[in-house]
């Protein structure tokens, strides 16, 4: 599944990945998702208030500053190794359990796209559903 | 599997964890922990030593402060946009090897559910166990 | 399969468990990645310029600074509770989908080891490889 991120921040992405499992007719199994990225990761975070979404880019983009002084892997911008970083502490993959066909994610979890860079790009997420 | 949490900090479930693993008759496979919250999480950690387990909490409330200004999600108390990003920070699903009808934990591996808001509450552990 | 890692730092050993996974005969399916130990983990990462994982090494320095004044697990030197926090805050596992009998990396995604400790030492990492 690839998506289309408009800039850096939390995309939620449940629905579609909640559809696609629901397609499949497994009842009871595991879900696992994979990004093929290392400047972009995968996270599951409050979805009710918009500004816990806020707040945790926010935090983040404190925490690993564009353009620090630190960095010698410049050559793609200030935001490059800076996205390299964010996904190194974020997740690469998750995991989900499936049981009576769905998802079963807390009242409050939701699964979103964690875009690192500033310019929109594609990403492709892999899903694979194992179960019965 | 459902864990009370007293207050903020790190809990040890990996006697409930294992006990409920070998129960399943399972000789070789793969154990899943899904925590169905985002302001808890669940991390392997030494478990020889508890002051490493009070270390890593008083580092996580260091680098990540309660009531900073940063924060907008605030109706919560100042604890939750907190317990929000260490959730970002650390795993909502572990995935641990059997074999021999054992968990194949390090000698000084132990799993913890970490709780990052200050209040007592009851916290949600998914737990699939698939293999032979 | 044990490695040895040198010192501090990212190793990257994609090639032995690209080489493990496809003597496995399996065509579609999930590897899974678990390090035994807590002052060592695993990251995707980039693997096309090594100044990303110099980078990634000296911000996770920066960010939990050896003999902090913090730690009161200080036994084992002035790395070893730094190296367990480094741990917490990246993976204990890696799960990374099979298919075509190949790991399903994106272009510039390696497996790195992130050894956190400053001295040489083995390291065991199991894997299990589920599918068809």
């Amino acid at each position: 599944m690839t998506f289309s991120t408009p800039a850096r921040g939390l995309f939620e992405i449940t629905g579609p990945v909640s559809d696609w499992a629901a397609s499949k007719g497994i009842e009871t199994g595991l879900l696992t998702l994979f990004i093929r990225h290392t400047s972009a990761s995968l996270v599951i975070q409050e979805n009710a208030d918009p500004q816990v979404q806020r707040d945790l880019e926010a935090y983040m983009d404190r925490l690993v500053p564009d353009g620090d002084a630190l960095y010698r892997h410049t050559a793609e911008g200030p935001d490059d190794m800076a996205a390299h970083v964010k996904g190194a502490l974020t997740q690469t993959h998750l995991q989900i359990p499936v049981a009576n066909s769905g998802l079963v994610l807390g009242t409050w979890q939701g699964i979103f796209l964690f875009e690192h860079r500033t310019r929109p790009r594609p990403r492709e997420v892999m899903m694979v559903l194992v179960g019965d």
